[in-house]
């Protein structure tokens, strides 16, 4: 157990690694419907703001999702992330997320030697980590970095974490996610989350991350917090774009991290040139009061995001609605 | 020096005050031009939801403002209060905010007998806290509890601080404030301020308040760090009203506080009826790049308010002027 914090406020740490998530997790907000100019200049402005990894999208079952429901991003063929990164002849390594249950990745993932993917990040919930032990198997035989993503932790306990964790740790995983799905977790709880999860990294030899949700205007703080307890891989999106109240802000983070490498210009002009109008044409994420309410009663956000797809204003008598549901 | 958090994550501490700020900073947005149903409501909402204390504005000179520059709550005129309040017949007590060298206090400040105003906080920069201590010596001869609010904090130095403390320890002051004004500090340094302004409050016997901006959106992060470290004065708003990119918002810190004594129901209330409309309106404040880019920069928010009012999206140019300036 990690007992002070790792790093200081003005140094930095040579293990953290940014990991934008903007298409992947932005793509849940507009089906994955990019236009391939916005993926290449995001693409080529991560390169030069120095994030470490970028992750294109879901390797989603075409069995399961229909393709025509959806952009390219849903799928991550290897035909379509070419198409923007070529070989990718960059420092920056190419990420896709593979859900459990939800990927055909005996069929979808081939050989990283013909593939421009780096690293598979599974998706899992608590009970399905033998499923998702299987798929990392798979994908570290196949020759990829891969990481294990434990969603909406805030919902599990102690023990069941502990026993994942031990599982994970015995996999070839390379990373363990820490995934705050609800944006239900505080600093304080998100320490001692970190804290657990170092012990674990420690004894099996993994990195640990962390993907946030701004439900209650903490992803960013989560984040930091994370970070300073020993946490490297840390997960951002463009102007916090993202599923509902969405996630920690590139900006945010690449002003605050003091590693030279890293620099704020090249986001601000994603900033301007490509969310301003994605906004203006109307794509809605980002803190709101239906999401802090779920958030602060660590539920799914889905009855949030219907709240403000259809723009309820109604607070009290959805605050009311989710405590009954309860 | 407080070594440990105090309380935890779920039980309380009864020496916890919510202070509601939103007319006195929200002022700032509208130039306190609320209406009187706006502020009757509110008022009524904050008893409801078991809010400490109301802030509702300035004790401002009207030698130096200009009367009809401004709403009443620029002045706060007694029989202005009591057109709202009457005599106050509730819990909750009424305070107001005196700014060092732009309040007439011998005059505008009478006795507390004839007032319906509890607390007068005084604000101060850390260079004119001789000043800041003369006004808290009148108000509490007047019979009045006070508080000196030392702003900017972020870009003074810990000796400096260290003094400012010292003074103000032995004046008559009841609370000392932690003021981020330029939304720049991080959790992690929040948590050692506090602990510094504790140590004082300790010797001094005063309690600790925090006053948070979400220009990086951290407020409510830093709000809840400072009160795990003791800090017991916790200043919101509703929505996060307030200048440039606002405060801790009431709506989080009312679903975070455990004691069963606050209610977040009349909030929401207040949200859908007073602020959505407000919003309408075009009133405009919360987080945004460009406070961002001041806050990450620990500057004045005065260019970033300037630059949100033109609606500007260039954030490259804007942050590359910035750093020039600085």
């Amino acid at each position: 157990m990690t007992a002070k914090s790792k790093g200081t406020i003005l140094s930095y740490r040579r293990d953290v690694r940014v990991v934008d998530a903007t298409v992947r997790d932005g793509g849940l907000v507009n089906d994955f419907r990019f236009t391939d100019e916005f993926i290449k200049n995001l693409y080529r402005a991560n390169i030069k703001a120095g994030v470490d990894y970028m992750e294109f999208g879901y390797k989603a079952s075409r069995d399961i999702f229909p393709e025509e429901d959806f952009g390219p991003w849903k799928f991550c063929k290897e035909e379509d992330l070419r198409r923007i990164v070529g070989d990718n002849d960059s420092d920056m390594k190419i990420a896709v997320m593979a859900d459990v249950g939800r990927t055909d990745f005996r069929h979808d993932i081939i050989d990283k030697n013909d593939s421009v993917i780096d690293l598979v990040r599974v998706a899992t919930y608590i009970n399905t980590i033998p499923a998702a032990v299987e798929m990392v198997e798979y994908c570290h035989d196949k020759g990829y970095e891969t990481t294990i993503n434990i969603m909406a932790i805030s919902s599990d306990n102690d023990s069941d974490i502990d026993e994942a964790l031990h599982l994970i740790g015995q996999s070839p995983a390379n990373g363990i996610y820490i995934v705050d799905s609800y944006g239900a977790i505080y600093p304080e709880q998100m320490r001692k989350l970190a804290d657990k999860y170092l012990s674990a990294a420690e004894k099996y030899n993994k990195y640990i991350g962390i993907h946030a949700h701004n439900n209650q205007q903490l992803a960013f703080a989560n984040t930091i917090e994370a970070l300073s307890r020993g946490v490297s891989y840390l997960d951002v999106t463009v102007s916090g774009m993202g599923r509902g109240a969405g996630n920690c802000a590139s900006e945010l983070m690449l002003g605050f991290l003091k590693n030279p490498k890293y620099n704020i210009l090249p986001i601000l002009d994603i900033l301007e040139h490509e969310i301003v109008p994605l906004k203006e044409q109307g794509v809605i994420w980002g803190y709101d009061i239906p999401y802090l309410l779920t958030g602060q009663l660590n539920q799914h956000p889905r009855t949030a995001i219907a709240a403000t797809k259809e723009h309820r204003t109604d607070y009290r008598k959805f605050y009311v609605d989710l405590v009954d549901y309860k």
